[in-house]
């Protein structure tokens, strides 16, 4: 009897856990669907990767950084909200920080090793895959306007150097002098580099000083219409060699929108970036292997790019409006908002 | 009794059913390992695809390449069968192939709208995933041995134009006057396209005369320590914009090898190739998806890329040295040779 008794205790017991297992799960589920509303439109930017560290930045230059991301990013909710596409949007956005002396494209861009400015831009379609890319232009504005212009008005994907030039004045996008792309602080940026090379080979002056590598901008958005859009912008690397295309024209590695998975615009070492298809490598793990966007940037930002030693990071947008800013550096100048989260802006790798 | 002896028959019977199909499938067993061996190596390389039809090629012609991609397919394989790099061995097919007028690339390439001739080519290394492209070059005479020293000698991955051709003569390639890659065939087909231009827009061109959409070669082989590596090279579209990029010099697109599951190298109407992200595609959905190469293929060149109207086809091989020749075109020049399955080569759509 009394082990009869014992027995109904322990089958008392095990039927608790199980139920409370189960009301666990229910509430698991009745939270989920108020979590997992999907937002109309959703929008993240970086303004680059790298080592960025607080004892780095004064406060001033901070919250000038901080200003300009919200500016930028203000700039493409505002045609988002207003129900705009996200081609506008990621391209309002991109232009700001292009024209901002902050980031590394447009003005403000780096210096090659020969002291030029070549800029380099990709945006693409998640709706359609259309792309548009270019490299190695020196003359114009803002490269993601004619990045756009390959995409919407010719028959490539991609053009280089005075080609791309050409097909820019042609079709009437913004040229300038080269000259305006000077800054005073990358071209002492170019003569640091230099200075160190006399001394030391390239790539470890690029380890020593690994704020000689970064710096690019980009931008990925859904709209209200469930269409993906994803650009980047860059001005390369400090002191790169003449002619180098780093990963940011490289539909695939810098840039990729698909609407069937997601949009990625990446910064960070180039070389590295293009070698692991970054961006297409995101959105194919979502596509082929169903898994999350957080899960697939982590994969491929946190552990094969770190194994492969490629420093820097992503932003993108998935076709839920799920967002995703992933970066294995000491900061990324990033920000984001949707119709449902506020607008925020991070620089360091603690926020 | 009579019915217990129904019942054994039955029995019996059943029992010949299970034991016949056990030794069928005993049977299956015995015969797969033989059908499943894989090869120590392998080796595919293209020649270029599009409208190649019977009544476009005199028997001469035909004898010709078929001759040349044997050559190529030769080159490749002594190397392969000597123990060589994969890498090696692709480069030594491409250069054949470059150096032959019958296909577009080196020696033979097609001209551009302004009578140039710029040639891009790419290599990649899928056990380390290193990479070198070069776009824009006018002086290279074998742009793959261009593309080789990028990857091997350089820090960045890519170089365009005169950049490009700087680097070259640094890493002592060698260099051509730009009128060694002039033949008069191609010249003809730039004149032949600049008149149908007079009347109808380009887009109108191609589509009524593909013939001056493509041509490319490329090789990709897996050698016999396991490593798997793919190279393309091209002369790009006859009549193309000053400065296009196409597919070819695009890790992803036109090129791409990793040993965790393939190598493919890609030829056609190369925004197409762009947009698609192709041999990435392939190589991912292995990876991914856990798809054969074959179905792999199959998915993205005659779905996907046949849904967008992007003509063309690719090669392929993956790390247990399976091959895949996959074209949605009229033909494509081809051939493939392992050391257990003879040296083939292809061009129509029906062999």
């Amino acid at each position: 009897m009394k082990k009869r008794f014992i027995t109904s205790i322990v089958l008392v017991l095990a039927m608790s856990i199980v139920l409370f297992n189960h009301d666990q799960s229910s509430a698991n589920d009745k939270v989920m669907p108020a979590e997992g509303v999907s937002p109309k439109y959703s929008l993240v930017i970086h303004g680059g990767a790298g080592t960025i560290t607080r004892d780095r930045l004064t406060a001033d230059t901070e919250a000038s950084i901080r200003a300009k991301l919200t500016e930028a990013l203000e700039a493409g909710q505002t045609i988002l909200a207003d129900g705009g596409t996200s081609l506008d949007a990621i391209q309002a956005s991109i232009m700001v920080m292009e024209n901002s002396a902050h980031f590394n494209a447009g003005y403000g861009a780096v210096f090659t090793a020969e002291g030029r400015n070549e800029l380099d831009a990709a945006i693409m379609d998640g709706s359609d895959l259309n792309a548009g890319a270019i490299t190695g232009v020196t003359r114009v504005k803002n490269p993601i306007t004619l990045a756009r212009a390959v995409m919407d008005k010719s028959r490539h994907v991609m053009f280089s150097g005075s080609g791309a030039e050409e097909f820019a004045e042609d079709v009437g996008v913004e040229m300038v002098d080269p000259s305006y792309f000077y800054t005073e602080r990358r071209w002492k940026s170019l003569q640091n580099f230099l200075e160190r090379q006399k001394e030391k080979d390239t790539a470890t002056v690029y380890e020593e000083k690994p704020a000689f590598k970064f710096g690019t901008v980009g931008a990925v958005a859904i709209d209200q219409h469930g269409n993906i859009a994803a650009g980047t912008s860059s001005g390369g690397m400090t002191g790169k060699m003449f002619g180098r295309v780093g990963d940011v024209p490289i539909i695939g590695a810098g840039t990729y929108a698909n609407n069937k998975s997601c949009g990625v615009s990446a910064t960070g070492h180039g070389e590295y970036f293009i070698r692991a298809t970054v961006a297409h490598s995101i959105c194919a793990l979502m596509e082929y292997a169903g898994m999350s966007l957080e899960d697939a940037a982590q994969k491929i930002v946190m552990e094969q790019l770190v194994e492969m030693k490629g420093s820097g990071g992503i932003i993108a947008v998935d076709k839920d409006g799920n967002t995703a800013l992933a970066f294995n550096s000491r900061g990324m100048y990033r920000g984001s908002v949707t119709n449902i989260k506020p607008l925020t802006t991070g620089i360091f790798d603690d926020e």
